[in-house]
């Protein structure tokens, strides 16, 4: 069972001239339902950044495209699982459609101090979470 | 002959299902030559945020759209002519193909303090630059 | 009441540097929310595409932007009315932030054959739909 | 020595809430280099599409932040190296700042029928291509 996930509707915005969706806007799928499981943890982007000057930085992506979201498509965009250590979490996310896999990334990111760029530890909400990995992809 | 103007090449990130360039992505367009224009008089976004704190943001955006951009096309975006008072400036700017016009847009845009997102005096470099306004549409 | 309306959260995706949502991702909001309400009255714009080598396109587009929209916002973007002639069709729209509208715009479109990129009559759908423009703005 | 390389100047477009370029934009970034690549060598997207009813698709990205790119940056997005079998093709690329490398991609594309989504061979301007992979990063 996925940790979140969101649903998703395909628009004109997101799709290209060979009339499927641009392969750089799953990486924005994939960052909302981020945002919304961190939501659900008790993380809020604009707050922690805001009142900790600190913010989430992506630090390595790979993404599989197995099947080309299209115009119109209801999708689901999911956290499949979670681990991390002190400073840096990974993740295993899926976007799918009609149950079936179409595209899947994992994903490794950071806490940074906004003003000096530094590292620094992740919030406790997500230090508690130390889930086994559990690869569902 | 315009104030300032950039070369603009179309590629799948700016285009549609429909083929051609999705109408948002054209506000990108015109943004990219009002930011190269600020910086020729002296203004620089990211200085302007750090050091005085404050950020420019449009007000008013009227855009007529003449003709589709299409991929691959080689696009000239331009400010045409400018006109402000203390706290408000409106721009003519246009999206040209080998000459000719294929979309237009009057942008009017303000200051405003980035804490207090009160309106502030434009910076001296646009209240100095008070040219008639010449609609060149 | 409005035509149509939809929930639309704020992410990071939408957002600038100046920390508010980017003057040109309004747009794609009002483009979700017209999307949604052809989708009710029976127009779907891959089918349009596929089936009769048809395509919307924005001719017009006039946008007040009068509050900044944020980071995690829930915004609610309209359909408020809309008025049409055989061959070109007219929309006022908004986007709310806790009942207040915080950007609005006129849109106006037209059909076009895909290939030959000709105007033609709009879909029977919208031509029955020639409501009286009340402008709520 | 990079295979090809282009400019690209961050503008607000690129920029997020955290004051650098959103993590799903150094994807466009990457295909806009490609793109230039791909007309070096012969290859144009749109005559792809119209003549030849093939599409390239992006099968799996892998990236790697290095160091986050700033409003006003001016960016190099380089292909670096190729390697190629019948059906599918592999890309190293990079973004550099002041010649350093700041975002790194290896990217892995196929071709495909657009109407039938079924995989047909890589063009003959990339067969000839069968470069050994010099893995510069």
């Amino acid at each position: 069972m996925a940790l979140a996930q969101c649903s998703i509707r395909v628009y004109y915005e997101d799709t290209d001239l060979a009339g499927v969706v641009y392969y750089a806007n799953y990486l924005k799928f994939f960052e909302r339902v981020r945002t919304e499981w961190l939501r659900e943890i008790g993380l809020e982007n604009l707050k922690l950044l805001q009142e900790e000057k600190v913010v989430f930085v992506v630090t390595e992506c790979n993404v599989k495209y197995l099947q080309a979201a299209k115009m119109d498509d209801m999708l689901i965009a999911t956290v499949e699982s979670y681990q991390s250590s002190k400073v840096r979490a990974s993740l295993e996310q899926r976007i799918l459609r009609n149950g079936t896999p179409i595209c899947t990334a994992t994903v490794s990111f950071a806490c940074i101090d906004v003003v000096t760029a530094i590292p620094v530890r992740l919030p406790i909400q997500l230090r508690s979470k130390q889930l086994p990995l559990v690869n569902a992809l």
